[in-house]
């Protein structure tokens, strides 16, 4: 199974001159396009800085969008399935639209100006402002004054008079060493950083996704949009408990653990830091906003806030408020000058990472009932539509980020992310390398098509009896081991460990008890909000499964309603999305603390019904169960049913 | 020379009923009342927290008024010299008027109101207010909230929503503690501490007045005006050069140094903190402002500024704003809640200390042209009225402030501050022990009455020539050593130290320094805005010579003009006395910037005529010259023309 996908390019005028080519899965669109002799500009060499090489997807998996395709593109284009080529990375067998630049209307649009506002591209309000000045030093003749109200005197009105003890210490020395030609930033109009010369081109920001399992973080420019690098990795507060609940237990009624786990989180963005600088060769002084999302416990563990009674009925918050402090306050050493934001929380298990999904997909605008699903460690959902919003967190454990999972792992290289079973399994591995494990989207395949061949049974059980009736090589995977059941996914002489990648019997019960949670908060909402699957106009899957999650399988073991496949999307790691939304606009930050006000919160723990709907969501739809109940389901069945 | 004094109390009624008592020097007025058999009420046990035994100063010198005085009585009555009774340490023979209490109108005085405003008490309204409130903590029924959320709801609609992590880490325990019963402090509406139970009570802030040699400070109740403890000592960055320049010049281009300078002047702070609690028995904790005033170069030191360009022409500070931050920002660890408040400066040679002085002295507001002399290691010349206000500074050197002196020495215990001289020399010792040193007040002291027997030439010589003509016991006291000529004060066998207190010719010479460079000052603003010395309303003294300071020798010596004796007046430690009101009042504090941008500086260096001023204004006035151009120098005279 080779790694390489099949995209064809349609031209607007008609489908005369359709070409097609085939390119490595991971490659962009642009390069796609080149390879198929398809003309496509990229004016501002390949860094989503203009919006040249837009296209439209026509039928095929859609790539979630990047920050990049937001800024340039807008929510609206987004949502109608038009991406930056040089942005898009390929995921499948995909039909493009090649598209004439549209004209440029401008880099920033300003919320003042209703005409451009109404294109609907973001709004880039990161609040952070570089002043180049040229401010003059007290002189004989005008002795009653300072270095300080020199500089101030060629600074605009709106900037604050307060200052910092950081900011004054280095003004006597900046404002003197270029003859008084100096860059002036601030934030929010205060000023946040002095510096001799013009240092206009080093704007950069830094948005977050602090998940229980794992750390997410991009580098962007904040003048441009532009992403210049991602970091990521294990959060290392993990070996202190995997999932929300034993990370508190950990840490409840005990400071000095606060302590330990604060300073771990601490470290470990203080390292993302250094190695995004060093990847984008700037200076980390030059990262002045900074955007953390996490869930309620990583958000107070990180401001050494007390985690005791979020742990503790009925699990409150110590704070809810939107929060922008200075970095040397938490501390983060590593961006001196940066103020650091971190969105809003809506209550205990609604955290500031479920507001930045809001934020991305957008639901709170939406005229039709949508749900939006982020599958971490804690599975929030959010449902309804522009005219009232209702959010629950289902306890779904870490398994669908591959953690106490024998094999499991994130969606890096080596990771098993799909899976096609026939007579036999074939598993698609990222990097196309030998598998080290299996991540979240692949434990989601695995359990779905293993159910479909019957080798799964509904309860969840790996089959016992009649194995003789499966094809045999399927048969031969099926091992009972002294610990229990278990099946193959890749023999050792495959695999890129020294052992069989295998799925055992307690890895499926880690995934069904993950799923059925899940499934059990959208059934729970539904049923609040009175709202049937029919009305349901969208489900939008959030979470860091990478490029990828099979839909289909979803629905399959029951992480999400039967609904018709169409309905279902994929929108990526939404929560860091969010994030940077927040870092590239002050429009969107404030927009999170009044959805969060706004936002109703249903506590399944106090819902006595909730039990029921849990255990009635365990099983897996049989094979007899087709999935989909829409009969539109071609786009979806060509990429995920194939190979 | 026994240390008494000899008070005589009046009745209003009429001098009928004088009482006379004599009383140990440093006893209050009260004590003396008490000792004299005259009635005079302390409702508030002596603590300077009522009006109940208010008097009036008939004749004798005044004392300088405390932030007490100030507080109860008001800026009109304490400059008709009010005081309380129970805080008015006797100085010197006076006559006093017991009054029967004034009726109370309310111990604080809201601006709004403007009947009690007139009555010209100091408003306190130190900014920082103490709730004592009930929240509730988060419940199963009210589940989306949080902590901070349930604790604001019961705080005034003016407090603010910002929050710090020092404060919100406080936030969880607190409210659970007490069973919601705590108590929230804010500064200026933003909420600066928050603890468990009913903590009202305690409400304390420090005032602080470094200089260059030394530092003092003072523990005050914030609710009542009452001072709980002061403190003070040497500076210790004094080994790093006695005077200003010597301190620039030490730090400048080097940031490790100023670390050094800034660090001994934390650790003085801290240590002075903790001694001043401990002395009231209070909890530092409960310190939750702090003023600080002081020269510029101190001003910068501490907040880690550097001092390089405030050495160098054109002297320009870095910052002149008012400034106000946490303390943990400086850091002062000993006041973790507190907030740091710097009064602003207003050119690089006028600092904050000036900015106290103007406060505290009230000439801002005066109908005529008075001039208040602040002598330090800079002397800071203001003259001026409600009109308009003029400032200069001129380098004095630490000499009067007893540095760089032989035998040199604060105004503190040991310290000769007095001295009368006929056939002999007779020295008055701070606590009547033996003299260990000589401070301020006793050098001028020393130098004027010198002058006086010709001991001292005009020229500022000791005397050389025809010393037979000299009364035998003093023409024994000049004895010539290899380093110089110098006069013994106090012999070997009654010294407290193991060697006689002598006065050398350099020490002279630094007394000579000190006082033209401050005359010159007072002069060159005379010149620069045309007042004639008829026209100089008063010249009040201020600095930190303790009690006394003999007006006579003053003009003697030529630090002051040739005036009538009684339009000089001591104000005491007007710097730390305006810090004081600063603490206990945001209007003084506010009103201390606006001054400080109005005031109008003269740069001395940068007056050609300065130096010819300055080298006239070196010699003493002789014997020859009378002291006091007035008729009507009966009081002072009678005090210190006396023993």
């Amino acid at each position: 199974m080779a790694d390489t996908v099949s995209i064809t390019f349609v031209d607007p005028e008609g489908d005369s001159k359709e070409r097609s080519t085939t390119i490595d899965r991971g490659k962009t669109l642009l390069e796609a396009g080149h390879t198929a002799g398809v003309e496509i500009e990229a004016t501002c060499g390949e860094r989503g800085r203009c919006r040249t090489c837009r296209v439209k997807i026509i039928s095929g998996e859609v790539p979630p969008p990047t920050i990049q395709d937001t800024v340039q593109l807008g929510h609206e284009e987004v949502r109608e399935n038009f991406r930056l080529a040089c942005q898009t990375k390929v995921i499948a067998d995909t039909k493009v639209m090649a598209l004439p630049p549209k004209a440029e209307v401008g880099h920033q649009i300003l919320s003042s100006d209703k005409s451009l506002a109404d294109d609907d591209r973001m709004i880039l309000d990161c609040g952070v402002d570089k002043y180049v000045v040229k401010a003059t030093t007290p002189t004989e003749e005008h002795h009653q004054t300072s270095d300080w109200e020199e500089m101030l005197s060629v600074l605009p009105d709106n900037v604050s008079r307060d200052v910092s003890l950081e900011v004054l210490r280095k003004v006597p020395g900046a404002i003197r060493a270029q003859s008084g030609n100096m860059t002036v930033t601030t934030f929010n109009d205060r000023i946040i950083d002095v510096e001799a010369g013009d240092m206009s081109e080093h704007k950069y920001g830094m948005a977050f996704d602090i998940g229980t399992t794992s750390i997410v973080g991009t580098l962007i420019n904040l003048e441009t949009g532009e992403t210049l690098a991602d970091v990521g990795g294990v959060n290392p507060q993990a070996v202190y408990g995997g999932d929300l609940m034993s990370r508190i237990a950990y840490a409840q009624f005990d400071e000095k653990k606060l302590a330990t786990l604060r300073g771990r989180a601490l470290n470990a963005l203080n390292d993302f830091i250094r190695d995004a600088s060093q990847q984008a060769e700037i200076d980390a002084a030059h990262i002045y906003k900074i955007v953390i999302v996490g869930n309620t416990c990583m958000h107070h563990i990180i401001l050494g806030v007390d985690v005791t009674y979020v742990g503790l009925a009925p699990y409150a918050p110590v704070i809810r408020d939107t929060l922008s402090l200075p970095a040397r306050d938490l501390p983060l050493k590593r961006a001196v000058n940066a103020q650091v934001c971190f969105l809003p929380i809506v209550a205990g298990f609604v955290g500031a990472d479920t507001m930045a999904c809001v934020l991305a997909t957008r639901i709170y605008d939406s005229e039709e009932t949508r749900t939006l699903v982020d599958i971490g460690t804690n599975g929030e959902v959010v449902m309804g539509s522009k005219d009232r919003l209702m959010v629950c967190s289902a306890p779904a454990g870490p398994a669908l980020e591959g953690a106490q999972i024998r094999h499991g792992m994130r969606g890096a290289l080596g990771a098993i992310e799909k899976i096609a079973i026939d007579d036999d399994i074939a598993c698609t591995v990222i990097g196309d390398t030998p598998a080290i494990g299996i991540c979240g989207s692949g434990l989601i395949d695995a359990c779905a098509k293993l159910a479909t061949v019957e080798v799964l049974e509904k309860s969840g059980r790996l089959r016992r009896k009649n194995r003789e009736d499966l094809p045999e090589l399927l048969r031969n995977r099926l091992v009972d081991t002294p610990h229990g059941c278990e099946f193959i996914l890749v023999d050792e002489d495959k695999s890129g460990k020294e052992e069989p990648i295998a799925l055992t019997q307690a890895d499926i019960r880690q995934v069904q008890l993950a799923k059925s949670a899940i499934y059990s908060g959208i059934v729970m909402l539904q049923q609040v909000m009175d709202v049937p699957d029919e009305v349901l106009e969208e489900v939008m899957m959030c979470g860091g499964f990478g490029n990828y999650i099979n839909t289909e399988s979803a629905v399959k073991i029951r992480l999400i309603p039967n609904l018709p496949l169409e309905k279902i999307t994929y929108s990526g790691n939404a929560a860091l999305m969010g994030a940077q939304m927040a870092l590239l606009s002050e429009t969107e930050r404030n927009r999170a603390f009044e959805l969060s006000q706004q936002m109703e919160h249903v506590a399944l723990a106090a819902r006595p019904e909730f039990q029921d709907i849990f255990v009635e969501a365990m099983s897996f739809l049989g094979p007899e169960t087709s999935v989909g109940w829409s009969t539109d389901l071609a786009p979806q069945e060509a990429v995920s049913g194939g190979d």
